[in-house]
């Protein structure tokens, strides 16, 4: 085989980008099995060059100086893996449009300012590639755009949060949300400062990455409605075992009508749904369109090993591309509306505290009749000498549900808003 | 977007050719923005061009001359969709050599005649997928190749038979496996003879390429031991359910010390484990690697929509890296010997029915041990006024546990030969 020496780049040398270099080393016989070619590091931008580094590259390769990699024209992609939105969005647009094919792991970035950053790359006729940057090295993005390009993809809904799901779990084997999390911190799954985390943030970030991919229109974060886990206690737990489901949170993206809805929040899931079984710090995300009926990839969605793994996948797949004209298109090609929040269709839980009075029930189930949301399944219970209704509706617009729960709350009888939670069953996927 | 039409043929043009066509058609804007090109069926070979079709090719595309194919070089892509091993291996062959890519959906062809497929495309340069051949939309051929580039994969665990996984889940319900194959037929998912599907040759075909791709080595169908369901009673699903397990059938790809061993075979997989949730009429795949622990993929394992989605998806990756070397390599780049079935390690479940006289469990306790196989879990009841025995081993040689089960058959009190399944768990993945 002719081994030609192709110069590759990186933005950063910290864990993930000292990681990126051992892969291209120590596999560098597969790369070339794969590309005809072996990918070897030149330049690697850091802030300080004399810093001791793990697997450290060939002496002369770290620099400080951002435009040697820029006006390099024989460094054939970059691979940024530095972090951080600013000044590490404005590098990427730099080299995109001076004709440098980039890789990036960078979540919060590419979240935010993806739409300019895919323009840029459009435009110079060079690729962006993200896999890292949503659920490491599960390669979902790589599937949407290249396995379902002609699939019509309308719905995805995700568990991309392993922070919350390894919490999760533990709660529905028994644990407090306090403990959970405090489990979750000793083992490394969660930070000092979970917030990122419970808050659903995170997840919605790589949401707004998925919508936007899946769909073909930008998705800013800012349109992704979020909400955490931090409210969730083990009677919400326990309401949905009682109900063959398990708690998790979830992301969905869907397509209704040409307009998009991107969310992230605690749903019940049935046991029969592919994402019921994903127990502990794992992702999983499922893809449904025309042609495929579904896809779900699962796997860890974090690790240093993992996102290395991901980024040189996109390297090489930068490589084998090069020069046909592949993936060069803008994937926010098209402008759809976000669909009106109480426009969304699906099926809810609704926990219920009234006062046990006669007549109650029928008061309630009078308000969701007259708003046409019917109920599936029923069951009352005494609890603290109130009545707690627990209740799954079949499919409803979220405003309809909306406008009998405001009823409901009014009544003379209501102990507060009800609990509401969707409910992802094998039909509706979200 | 400049809009270039590219020229491509079909072999075949039954209902998959019809549906390829049809999306090709129909996809245009979506194959525009992802390649730049708009591919365009010009030529479709087949036996008789006056038969009516459905969505009917432009006139004059349909020929029943195979050179007019082979020999045109303004051809981008052939797409193999008239299934059977031959003439069709041949054809392959031909259209190899003359340097036109090849994509084909045929199991049977690429797991018996893939090696001398894979070299002809390596020597001519030209590259051969074959996604559709395993397990329909899912991509685990694109991930293999092209996500996993740089994690040596060591195991591929999947449920690559619909057929089957659709009926263990019946017997799950408490259905018979009469009922289960009676209902499968009814619906579809089984034909009138349905030998393939219940004797494991579907799944061992499967395993056969995916353990090539996997591990780069020329995995004959000769080569895979397999078993099917058809043994598979009431008791054994009740036994598993014990166990905290499902049965399934299970083909697994293993690479222990540069040797290579293939299996399908009935399985307990333990509750917790992602294949265990995998319901109805549906294929799964989990690749674990070295940087990425385990990535599974979900979905329909057939199907003409989703068989067609990936003969397009794989049509749309030749036209996006052609001319860069990229997967032009020879798939089978080693040659790995078969591990010895007697040296596989796993746990295992033995079910051994005994005379229930004083002593017998020492005596079969002490055989096991004399092994080395130790008993992670035992049940016993009474079972016919006999003593029936449902043991879970820890991780033995599968050499050793044949040994001890010889000599617990020759025991006066043995009642037959005890049954053995492999149990599939979280850790051992196999």
């Amino acid at each position: 085989m002719a081994s030609v020496d192709v110069p590759v780049a990186l933005l950063g040398y910290g864990t993930v980008g000292a990681a990126v270099n051992r892969l291209l080393v120590e596999s560098a016989d597969d790369i070339e099995r794969a590309t005809g070619h072996r990918l070897r590091v030149v330049r690697a931008l850091v802030r300080n060059t004399d810093k001791q580094r793990s697997f450290a590259p060939d002496p002369g390769v770290l620099t400080t100086d951002f435009a040697a990699i820029r006006d390099d024209p024989s460094i054939a992609v970059v691979a940024e893996v530095m972090g951080g939105v600013e000044p590490t969005g404005d590098y990427l647009l730099e080299l995109l449009r001076a004709g440098r094919p980039v890789v990036s792991a960078n979540k919060q970035l590419v979240a935010r300012r993806g739409a300019e950053l895919f323009a840029a790359a459009h435009e110079a006729g060079v690729q962006l590639r993200f896999e890292a940057s949503v659920c490491a090295a599960i390669p979902v993005i790589k599937v949407l755009r290249e396995s379902l390009v002609v699939t019509n993809v309308h719905r995805v809904t995700g568990i991309v949060n392993g922070t919350t799901n390894f919490m999760l779990t533990r709660m529905e084997a028994g644990a407090s949300y306090e403990d959970a999390l405090a489990e979750a911190q000793r083992l490394g799954y969660a930070e000092a400062d979970p917030t990122d985390d419970v808050s659903g943030a995170d997840a919605a970030a790589k949401m707004a990455i998925l919508a936007t991919v899946a769909f073909g229109t930008r998705v800013p974060i800012e349109r992704v409605a979020y909400e955490g886990i931090e409210s969730i206690a083990p009677e919400h737990v326990r309401a949905a075992a009682d109900l063959d489901a398990v708690v998790r949170l979830i992301g969905s993206a869907t397509l209704v009508d040409g307009a998009v809805d991107v969310r992230v929040g605690p749903a019940f899931v049935d046991r029969h749904h592919p994402l019921a079984g994903i127990e502990g710090p794992i992702n999983a995300v499922m893809l449904q369109g025309d042609a495929i009926r579904e896809i779900t990839l699962e796997g860890p969605g974090a690790g240093g090993g993992e996102t290395a793994s991901a980024v040189v996948a996109d390297m090489v797949s930068v490589i084998g591309t090069t020069g046909t004209g592949f993936l060069q298109n803008d994937p926010c090609w098209r402008s759809l509306d976000t669909l009106p929040p109480g426009e969304l269709r699906s099926c809810w839980y609704l926990g219920i505290e009234v006062a046990d009075r006669p007549g109650v029930l029928a008061q309630i189930a009078l308000r969701l009749a007259n708003h046409g949301v019917s109920i599936a399944r029923l069951t009352q219970r005494v609890l603290n000498g109130h009545a707690a209704l627990d209740m799954v509706t079949h499919e409803a617009r979220q405003g309809d549900l909306d406008s009998a729960l405001d009823e409901i709350e009014a009544l003379e009888e209501a102990l507060g808003r009800p609990t509401v939670y969707r409910v992802v069953t094998q039909r509706n996927g979200g």
